[in-house]
């Protein structure tokens, strides 16, 4: 019933249940259920292991409620309710939890060597499709945890409430918590990313910063600001980094990136000036590019003039989508 | 060269020029010159006066810098930069001050009796459409400096950075210090804001919270939570508030929404399943509701079986565009 393209961190194979995240007596029961899954973060990163039918596919290491009975009762474990699998009628229910030593010691013992911590970037694109999007809701969620233990109001210490869904300040009189405050829920920052099309149809607009692999060429991307909509980002952020001017903007896509917490708000807009002069602070180069070069560029031709950036974020599906190929090529 | 529709908030009459924001000379020539425009704000609402042509209207008190000299050199006010106008070729440029003692005073001699200080709701639905766009960007921005003062990742105070844009850890060593972090920048909320269409066409369902006036109903919206689309999020948050299942999701339009600084993104759905049950935490009452309803109330028909949101929100709008109306309705 949907018609979004399965981009990699957009699938979900849980459904959050978020009523149940203040229901103590449900949460407990399924921390205790021998069905219940739990992930294991350590300083952002999941506990993963070789994926078991691809060399280059990783997997996330599940574990049973016996396995981390010794890091659900410590105190410096930080537990976030991931959901319940929707196929299954509401079983089982999914956790991450996140602790403060390296939990690879915990579990080399049974499986020595198997599984490793698996740090985020290019790391996380090799997760399967299922696996991506779970690990981009929970380490979205631990991210935030990781950098907004105080209270930005007042400076004090905060306790976790609500499954791992929310701070609250532990200074009574704090200001945050009179009413409701955006300081007390995880932070989302949405960034608007665009293929920039050329006037005459038949060139899109892409750049590279100095930290891209060699020959790399992306779409143009910023985070949106405060009292701007969608369409105004786009139009100030192309202009700010290459000097052209947009005039209409299409939304296509979304995706989830949990680096640390950014949703990613694809687009193709319409230049209405050609002149490229880049941002150095930000752009290392910009360039228009023929639809036969970003072609060139999908199929990876021994003639391509660059390096597509990889299929699991939205820019390749910008990109693709543009060139109108099919979702197989 | 823009098609989007001129939603309150949403108009921009200046170019933000965010490359000026560390070029500190720059800023202090634009902060002498008689031609720039200042706009002042104590917490959080902006100094106005009723407005010149249309009694229900109230404008922006624009200042120059021989009004707010005081204030311009005041260890206890706020600047943000706003940015140049995009008319007259880069001048005047516009700040907002944010003071901690009432301003109002500092004029009344001068125009006794004519500026008053605005509280956000409902009384920025009444500023202009040029006006509205200014406020979005200036409340949205001082209202996570009134919230976010102090570092959320260990605590320490922190001082005011980038014209305004940013704020730095005052604590030598502090991990938010390493690299780029979101800790520093102003926080954006995006929201979903939908309209369910019934599987038939005919109806769309709207919801009331109980400190809507009496008889209103709108559209449904819930933040997007991390980890997520767009869609997901709509699909989500329907689901919640009414139980109702949707398919598919289109986006039509955003909207700044500076209480405080959310990103509304309009959309439409179209819903799988017709029963509704609300969740009582959040919603009084969602109905389904004919087109002919739809417009009765949109030209606040005597018939009308309940009352629209009001033009300013982008509620309005996706009810409008569901009707096929056009602008002038
Ligand atoms: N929420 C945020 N997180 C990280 N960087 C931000 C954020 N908001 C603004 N920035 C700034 O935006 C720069 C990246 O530029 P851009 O992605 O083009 O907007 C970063 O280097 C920061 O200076
Ligand atoms: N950034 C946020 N700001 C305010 N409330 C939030 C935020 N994120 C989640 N919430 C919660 O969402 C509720 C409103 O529900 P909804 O707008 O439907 O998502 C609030 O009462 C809060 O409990
Ligand atoms: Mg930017
Ligand atoms: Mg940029
Ligand atoms: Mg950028
Ligand atoms: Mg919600
Ligand atoms: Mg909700
Ligand atoms: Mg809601
Ligand atoms: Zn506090
Ligand atoms: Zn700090």
């Amino acid at each position: 019933d949907t018609q979004e393209p399965d981009i990699h961190f957009n699938r979900e194979i849980l459904d959050r249940m978020s009523d149940r995240r203040s229901d103590g007596e449900w949460l407990a029961s399924r921390r205790a259920s021998p069905e219940t899954v739990f992930l294991l973060f350590h300083a952002l990163s999941p506990l993963v292991r070789s994926g078991a039918e691809r060399e280059e596919q990783i997997e996330l290491c599940k574990l049973r409620s016996t396995a981390v009975q010794e890091l659900l009762t410590g105190s410096r474990t930080l537990e976030v309710f991931l959901g319940v699998e929707k196929q299954d009628d509401g079983q089982p229910a999914w956790f991450a939890l996140s602790t403060e030593d390296d939990p690879s010691q915990l579990l080399q013992d049974k499986d020595p060597g198997s599984f490793f911590l698996q740090e985020a970037m290019p790391g996380l694109l090799r997760l399967s499709d299922d696996d991506a999007g779970v690990v981009a809701q929970a380490r979205s969620v631990l991210a935030w945890h990781s950098r907004y233990r105080f209270c930005p109001t007042c400076g004090s210490d905060t306790k976790v409430e609500e499954a791992g869904y929310k701070r609250t300040c532990l200074r009574a009189g704090c200001r945050s918590l009179q009413g409701v405050h955006n300081t007390c829920y995880p932070r989302v920052d949405p960034v608007v990313i665009m293929l920039v099309l050329h006037p005459d149809g038949k060139q899109c607009m892409l750049g590279r910063k100095k930290i891209f692999p060699p020959g790399m060429f992306s779409c143009l991307a910023g985070f949106v600001e405060p009292g701007e909509t969608l369409e105004a980002a786009v139009r100030r952020e192309v202009q700010e980094e290459s000097g052209v001017q947009v005039g209409s903007v299409q939304y296509l896509s979304s995706q989830a990136w949990p680096m640390p917490s950014c949703l990613m708000i694809g687009c193709h807009c319409v230049a209405v000036t050609t002149d490229i002069k880049v941002d150095q602070n930000e752009i290392e180069e910009a360039r228009w590019f023929t639809r036969q070069q970003v072609m060139d560029a999908l199929v990876k031709d021994k003639q391509a003039v660059f390096i597509m950036p990889p299929r699991q974020a939205i820019a390749h599906y910008l990109l693709k989508h543009w060139i109108g190929c099919n979702a197989n090529l």
